[in-house]
């Protein structure tokens, strides 16, 4: 194992960090907070510790696979670490557990928050809140290739290792320029999505805050109630409705339709399916509130869309509060934190085209009951997928289910109920944010014992980074060569 | 496929189960209860239906895979609605669908019960109950094939198809001859608690009928209040723990002490592991209790090993509403529902040494991100575990994952709350028995809608053949040649 290549490319990663930090710096100057020191004093360690990780001579400058895992990992812990600091200097958070625990759900754009009042804080904490979201959605590693596209030909692993999804295709032969594609169109759409915000009479600060949480699928708010603040404007609540079912499609697709190639887009097997996921379950989700709560129809299909689209994509921003729905309308979200967005998004869970593939598997393992000696390939439009990706989207499940029952056991010492701590551990791992019960979404985290926090954040992690190399960092036989 | 087999096997499975409708007839005529015309109805019903199958003439009689799966899988619906005839015509559940639920729950060894009074029906009423566990437990077609051992090459298929466990080995070279030497050592058993539980002052029907719910892992009682009833009696509820441990052990483990292989069978690591979980269980729950419930440890140390071992088991006897522990002991408990017992006996859920392969499988994957190159199988106890196997293990947890959910919705209609929801589909599609809640030990499934009963009978199934069986059984696409 390189590790010295790993300590130069984390200590890239603390400079491109403290750079992020001169963001609230200038918002708290601006609005003429004291905080800026706070975020000075934040960037002068990050870029201090930066300096340093990048003294360490190199050896080689080859990169394996192992090296990218473990190098994203790490450089994801270190980001939530380092990160949390601002919290703490602006005593925003006191406690540095509780601290980490809202960088890391920043970052991994989950969204669950500690914080009870959040309308209180100064601007520029709630700025940092939100771009934490912002530099996670797309990743930072995939930023850094962007910005420095001189590491070769390693590169590559480190944006498998960071993008989600069961198959990563590049967009371009080179992954400097994929990088810079993939950013071109995640900064596009959030500014279009702040212009409509404020067109739509969002005030820009509010409008900038919600358009990064949008296009990260995180899940932040400015408001204590969430978008329920914004609810007298249907127009506010249908752009953030569209924008964040964007934010969960792949957004190579969004490259293809800039090409022209719109047809081959609309018939993306992935995109159809989340589609009609989403259209189902808001269908499902309306005729219950009808029929078991007596909502109208035309009232409860707004709120309905609003909701499946935001749980889907793993956002999970709120307008209403559905920890009080029937069990129907509740269990329906709670299936679609487990499915989550389009692979390739900035979306959490198990992504559709992961489904897909698994499922697919399952209907050929029931054909070779009948034909033992047929040997057949599954195919996703048109394109045969390899064994390898079967098999890992297989395991992914079985290791999903065991972190999950995991995580759930841990949280449940705090006994808050079954369906808080399944719901809990789920929304972590599946970086959705919201839970259910007394974790719903219009409550907070803030009432687990330090223990509950650190393991979700944990959870987090590995549902951002897809387990595998966050499961390598926390194994140290792994490292050997 | 060869249908006209399937349906001569189907008619030979309906002659057993009129055979075994004689018991509850003589049970009914020992005590004088007019009953006995209703078990002498259906044992007709069944015994002219399966004369009928067996009159469809033959013109193959090879056997494949795809005929052994359906035929097992077929054979086990035709049981359950065969089977809650005597229900109906003695009129203790008048509902059809209600009765088909308690029979494929007493089958599939669930031991869920819609019945909310018990010890006021008929003797042999409750005698037919316990027996449909009995026979379930190690399987009607493994029962078949002790008794026809002519049926062939293709024997081998049902016994497959019927057992439970990731790998399938023959104890003696002959299907027929495993077949009852499994019988032998599950008949031995259930005579040995019979006996110990009479000595233990437990009278001789109640014995009879808890020696045969205990050995399938089935959970039925004859008490409302479940092993409760017993519990100012320490050697009965040691006599049923031990019991339980012993049915949830690989009953070729047995074969083997009966052989004088102890030192082979101490040494054998699914039976650590099951040991071990279940010691870890039982420990984490005492001290949960003693410091959340306020227990002293030495009370609740036996409550918490009788309820770790019957839920691990599948069993789902009950002492204690479990459902008013704390959450983190409950969460245990669901945790357990799905580990499942060992391979080979007669309990539900994931089986333990299913969960050996796929986390050795998970551990193999870790490594090969650091050696990609490097070929390594998987071995359990020394011996080389089949890649095929590995994958299908993954598969299952996927499958098992995916009916959890999709059961989940279903229930969710009746508008339980989430945990309810979701233990009930776990429960069932574990065979374990009872839920939380609602649900819990001390309560029952009498209140939940005919549709989701009807959903849960079908979880059953899918859970106690191991999901394949009931899903070919369900795309009649897949039949074709």
């Amino acid at each position: 194992m390189n590790f010295r290549l790993i300590a130069n490319i984390l200590g890239y990663i603390m400079l491109v960090e403290a750079g992020f930090m001169l963001f609230p710096l200038a918002v708290a100057l601006y609005y003429g907070e004291g905080t800026w020191t706070a975020f000075l004093y934040s960037a002068c360690i990050c870029a201090a510790a930066g300096w340093l990780s990048l003294r360490v001579p190199l050896k080689r400058r080859r990169m394996h696979r192992r090296e990218g895992y473990l190098a994203v990992a790490a450089a994801w812990l270190v980001l939530g670490l380092l990160g949390a600091l601002p919290y703490i200097f602006t005593d925003a958070i006191p406690n540095y557990i509780d601290a980490v625990f809202e960088t890391i759900s920043g970052l991994t754009t989950t969204g669950s928050t500690i914080l009870t009042e959040i309308e209180h804080l100064p601007r520029s904490v709630l700025f940092w809140r939100s771009l934490t979201q912002w530099m996670g959605g797309m990743g930072v590693l995939v930023l850094f290739l962007a910005l420095m596209p001189k590491l070769g030909a390693g590169a590559v692993y480190l944006m498998r290792a960071e993008s989600p999804g069961p198959i990563k295709s590049k967009l371009v032969p080179k992954v400097g320029e994929t990088a810079k594609i993939l950013y071109g169109i995640y900064t596009g759409l959030t500014v279009l999505e702040i212009i409509a915000l404020r067109l739509a009479g969002m005030r820009w600060f509010d409008a900038i805050n919600h358009a990064f949480t949008t296009l990260a699928t995180g899940g932040f708010s400015v408001k204590n109630t969430s978008i329920a603040a914004y609810s007298a404007s249907p127009a506010i609540l249908w752009i953030i409705t569209v924008f964040t079912f964007l934010a969960g499609v792949n957004f190579s697709l969004v490259f293809w339709i800039i090409r022209g190639h719109i047809k081959d887009v609309l018939r993306n097997s992935e995109l159809r399916l989340y589609t009609a996921v989403i259209a189902a379950a808001t269908l499902l989700i309306s005729l219950n509130l009808c029929i078991q709560s007596g909502l109208p129809l035309g009232e409860s299909v707004g709120g309905a869309a609003f909701q499946v689209v935001t749980i889907m994509t793993t956002t999970g921003y709120a307008t209403k509060d559905f920890a009080l729905w029937p069990a129907f309308s509740q269990t329906i979200l709670v299936i679609l934190m487990f499915a989550g967005g389009c692979a390739g998004s900035t979306a959490g869970g198990f992504k559709i085209s992961r489904i897909q593939i698994l499922v697919k598997s399952l209907r050929r393992d029931l054909q070779r009951i009948s034909h033992p000696n047929h040997v057949s390939v599954i195919t996703v439009d048109g394109q045969m997928v390899e064994e390898h990706v079967v098999a890992s989207a297989q395991a992914y499940t079985v290791a999903y289910l065991l972190i999950l029952l995991s995580g759930t056991l841990v949280v449940s010492w705090d006994n808050l109920g079954f369906t808080e701590s399944f719901v809990a551990a789920l929304t972590c791992l599946s970086n959705v944010g919201p839970g259910l019960g007394l974790l719903g979404p219009m409550a907070n985290f803030a009432g687990l014992s330090l223990f509950s926090k650190a393991v979700l954040s944990l959870l987090m992690l590995l549902g951002r980074l897809e387990i595998m190399p966050i499961l390598m960092l926390m194994n140290p036989g792994s490292w050997k060569d």
